[in-house]
């Protein structure tokens, strides 16, 4: 098989996770999600628990946003006193490892790994989204979500993930300019989206 | 082979309709563009000219979408005589002949198929889109329309697709929560982008 790297950008529970997981299972590659934390853990010094609470903060924390976005301005912008925010030294991190996993054939979910890679040639750049009823289902069924904050968790984690992915490049999440083929995983289930994503990597990097 | 509805919405110089014709050469089904239009002169009583009239003028007089739009208001509401906007009943005239061209297995390329059929069960509602510099080559190269003039084209033929498709939908013309799927066809090409229909069809609908 030539080199194939494989992204996948997700609206949360639309199942991307999974469905990246299942076609790093067919091609006989590696699936990264959590591992580019240890990695960008070992590149910036960071403990692993230190980028994961980092990516929870943003995660969770409007008031955490605003006050990145005040004390420092774009992301990429040292404050007054030189020094670049911990949020964007955690992104540099993840970026030189997701460059560093991805000189091998794999998938990787998330973490802006479509614009990081932009320059790869062999790139099949994914967008996975469902109806938000169907994420719902998926968030209290199989994440375990309570059912009662479900609606407000989800749209938070789209949420996140749209305002990270819109600061750190200059692209809009989820706008179909940025990705190769965009499926809806409520359509075709999560092995159907597998079927077409693998038949994507084969029609684009002869896998 | 059990029903099968496919639509392909695109922008202009995606390759959509050639997609179309391809697509429904595959599977040894129908593909209705024009066709449309005469189904719908029989419909509506209006001739075939009078209906592509209408069409031209949506899609080249911005002033007409402001006098249609002042006159009329909403597009279904009638003027203050009980009158239609002509607009509105050719529109009206198209929707019906999409429906009786869809009861039998075929690919519409535009004309809000998507929407118009919404209630149909064998129904697979692609987009297909691609960067505007390779549209304006298609439109130079095989659509010869005068490269000076190419990208004021497209780009309006863009913005008559989405104000048709935002006026008589309560939709957004190109965003994803419309779609099954959609595919950047420069990246695939037009065979590719094919390919991904077909089997997207025999995932969906067991083509």
């Amino acid at each position: 098989m030539s080199k194939t790297i494989i992204t996948i950008g997700r609206e949360f529970g639309s199942g991307g996770r999974t469905i990246g997981k299942e076609v790093a299972a067919r091609l006989g590659i590696e699936c990264y999600d959590d591992k580019i934390i240890d990695e960008a853990a070992k590149i910036s010094g960071f403990t692993t628990e230190f980028i994961q609470g980092i990516d929870e903060k943003a995660r969770t924390s409007l008031l955490y946003n605003i006050v990145m976005s005040t004390a420092y301005g774009a992301p990429f912008r040292s404050n007054a006193n030189g020094a670049m925010s911990l949020d964007a030294q955690v992104f540099f991190a993840q970026q030189e490892a997701i460059l560093k996993l991805a000189r091998k054939s794999c998938v990787i979910v998330g973490r802006c790994a479509d614009y990081v890679l932009k320059d790869e040639q062999n790139l099949l750049r994914c967008f996975v989204y469902a109806p938000l009823k169907d994420r719902l289902n998926r968030a209290v069924g199989e994440y375990g979500i309570d059912k009662y904050n479900a609606q407000k968790i989800v749209q938070q984690e789209d949420k996140s993930r749209r305002n990270r992915y819109n600061t750190y490049t200059d692209r809009i999440w989820g706008a179909r300019e940025n990705y190769d083929l965009m499926i809806n995983s409520s359509i075709f289930g999560i092995l159907g989206t597998c079927e077409l994503i693998v038949k994507a990597a084969e029609e684009k990097c002869g896998t």
